[in-house]
This record gives structure tokens, sequence and C-alpha cells, in this order.
């Protein structure tokens, strides 16, 4: 079986979550799968292995949960990207607009080297907010944007189309719905 | 150079974090060093190596961090456990004190199955409470503690003693301030 076919076996609909009428796709059978786990983290790598890869930056907090083991079977510094007021050290800030109103992510000052080539990770594409805003705080630190990597892409929502309309960048996802 | 000593040099101390007076550990250089993340992923793993474990909890979101690699580097399921009304699915939920008023973590009520022995895991001890109450989950749902697993022990709070107290086990940890 293809593992698109295994991960979509494996992944949850939750109903009406986080509110009426969202299917929501839970990934935690995913996590209680060993073998699943090891061949999503095998394909995450393989999608980049041709690339430089200096960091991996994820989001909290899904986004650590593979986006930390990806940087571990690489070897490279793990970067975290937060809501606002959860880092302790100076950090630079991005807002990004949601829905209703807007959010805001922030990075450590110097999490991100000059000239690094720093691969944006994060379980679940939708619209591609955090993921555009975690490549601004990238390229605000000098960086620069490695790719964009998911499991999971919501292909009704344009999140590939605005993450490459931004960055000229496509991004790489292992599952569609 | 001892790994305490190398995780020590690495951490970085913030002043007046998150209030006025606290000296908050920082362990994004730890994040930022790929040899010291191996060396503290290999004695983690050292430190249970003759217990049974069949799955890793880990509360969000500096948790995940290395709960997640922990789980990857044992092939055992990776358990989240999260803030109220994260966890899409139903849920188990308990509450615990604060210094000033009360939180609450929940887990999957199909997380952990009958008879397993779960290791908890987070990144600091300070007073022991999200362990604690990870731990109360763990046995709500007919799990077994193996043990409670840290990078950090604030040992001037009473974490390490609460959860002997409670639960008849010691905690284990790299560093201890």
């Amino acid at each position: 079986m293809q593992l698109s076919e295994k991960i979509k076996q494996s992944i949850r609909d939750v109903k009406d979550y986080p509110k009426p009428g969202i299917i929501f796709k839970d990934i935690t059978p995913v996590l209680a799968n060993p073998t699943l786990r090891k061949e999503i983290v095998q394909a995450l790598v393989q999608q980049f292995s041709n690339q430089k890869i200096d960091a991996i930056a994820s989001t909290e907090a899904r986004g650590f949960i593979f986006g930390s083991i990806l940087a571990y079977e690489l070897g490279v510094p793990f970067i975290l990207v937060r809501k606002a007021g959860k880092l302790p050290y100076h950090t630079k800030s991005e807002e990004y607009n949601l829905e209703y109103g807007t959010a805001k992510v922030e990075m450590h000052i110097d999490a991100v080297k000059p000239g690094w080539h720093v691969l944006v990770h994060d379980d679940l594409l939708a619209t591609g907010g955090t993921a555009g805003a975690t490549a601004n705080l990238i390229q605000h630190l000098d960086g620069i944007i490695a790719g964009f990597s998911f499991i999971i892409n919501l292909s009704f929502l344009p999140g590939a189309e605005n993450l490459e309309k931004r960055f000229g960048i496509k991004s790489h996802f292992l599952v569609s719905y």
C-alpha cells in the first residue's frame, strides 16, 4: 500500500471540531503507530534529500512533533516558532491574518544564522498563514527558505497557492484532501 | 566534560521571565546544537534501558520536543497531553493546582491501552503539577507509570518529592539547579 493511503487510513476524522461544520484531521492515531511514523519521517527526509538544509523551523504545538524528529534525523538545529509571549529571550514577531482577526508568531532573534537554509515544517497546510509568517521571520533574520514541508494538505484551501505566490516555492506534503 | 556540565553551559538564563524575580532556563541553545541534542537523547534512553516502556506521554508545547524524539528512538507510541479544548476527540481531563488558581490537561480516552507502561517526559520539573496530572490521566486510563523523565530539575522546588510522595516513583533528570 502507498504511504499516502496508509496515512489516510490512520488519520481520524473528527466532526464539528473545532467548530460545527469542520471535519478535523486527527493525527494522534498516526503517533500511536511507530512503524507508520518511521515511514513518514523517512518520506519527509527523502523529499528534501537533494537540498541544503541547515535548520528546521516549526510552530507550536503540533508542528513540534514531527519537526523535532526531522531536525534530529537530519542532524540540524531545531528552531521554535511560538505564539506571542511564549519565548523567553529577545524575539522577532510576525502578525498574520486569520479568518477573523489576526494572530502573531515569534522566533528568537538568534534562532537563524545569516545565510542558513531553513526548512519550514508543520503537520497541516490550510491557508498557509502560519507557514508564511514563519517564512517571513526566517527572511527577516537573513535566512533563506529551503522549502515548505507538511504531512497533510487541505487542497480545498489555497495554502499551497498562497505560499507559492508569496515565496515562489512549491509546498511538499504526503497526503492531500 | 560531563553531559550535565555541557547542558548547563548551553542553557541560557533569561532574567525576569515570565515575571520579575524569575530566572528562566531557556533550552533553545540546546536545540541549536545537534551533537548535544543527540547526547541528551541517548542519556534519556539510557536512564530507562532496564524498564519496560510501551509509550511516552508529554505535555505541550516544550514537552513535545524531546518527548517525540524519545518515542521515535524507542519505537513506541507518542501520547499527546494538551491544554483543555486542544485535543479533537473524546478526552479525559485532569485539573491541578498552580500557584494561583488551577490548570487543566487532557488526553484522548484511547491514548493509553490498559496495562501499558507509560513514561512521562517533560523538559523541566518545577513543582511537578503537570507531570502529576499526566500520571493521573495514565492511571485513569488503566495504564502504569513507567517513570518520570526530565532534562532539568529545579531542586529548590519540591517537584521530585511531590511526585515520589504521590506515586512512589523517583524522578530522573539530567541536570539540577
